[in-house]
């Protein structure tokens, strides 16, 4: 297992080092929409402490991390109307992770929209605020 | 919300009324093998208690299930040779849920080796029953 490396970009979002369109925080994690978003309001729950991903992840911290998972769903289908809520988690870059840094994707569909790919250009910021917003007040 | 239907393939699983090539059991989970597999060896984690996907499910049910994904996306890697591990959740089927009993994909992944579409094709016995023996033996 390749170990964690601390410069990631999630680590740093943690670290209130770079800056995110976060929709909510807790004690144990933190969710922010994905800059890339495979679907508009694609967001992201990371967890504070560090993991590669969930196959070192020490299994003390994840029942806080399902938890935010599921409520972070339940608000994304409200926020944005969503059909469904397709939930990703990657591990290791030949199973799609491309932040070392354990993460859920929570990504709301609509019939018809096939998830667009990671196309490595990042989404309008006013898009992303806006999103964030919504996300946010589905939250409460 | 659509409600439970208690006559959905993995609830009859859970009842014994149709066999699954299961990998892992506890109190509150089984692993079985999927028999449309999107890559050898492709995995299913299924909660015992009823719930429709993850936005429906009662939240205290869930440590022990992400717990069991965990579990088994370590032995997934370990008895497959695995590259990395995908893991995909659905909730509704315009965000690709088919089977409406909540699970988790557990699915091994190999450096140049894409993920198979859902083909609706069953995978042939002897090779689900191979690959359950290699993910048990994994599961110690």
């Amino acid at each position: 297992m390749t170990q964690y490396d601390t410069s990631n970009i999630f680590a740093k979002i943690l670290r209130g080092e770079i800056p995110s369109h976060t929709v909510y925080e807790d004690e144990a994690v933190i969710a922010f929409m994905d800059v890339m978003p495979q679907a508009d309001g694609h967001a992201l729950v990371v967890p504070k402490s560090p993991s590669r991903n969930l196959l070192d992840a020490d299994p003390a911290t994840l029942p806080a991390v399902i938890a935010a998972v599921q409520t972070v769903a339940i608000a994304s289908k409200k926020a944005f109307s969503a059909d469904g809520i397709t939930i990703l988690q990657f591990n290791e870059a030949p199973a799609g992770q491309s932040v070392f840094h354990l993460h859920f994707h929570i990504i709301p569909r609509h019939e018809g929209h096939p998830m667009r790919a990671h196309s490595g250009t990042m989404e309008d910021g006013d898009i992303l605020k806006a999103n964030a917003e919504k996300l946010r007040a589905a939250l409460g």
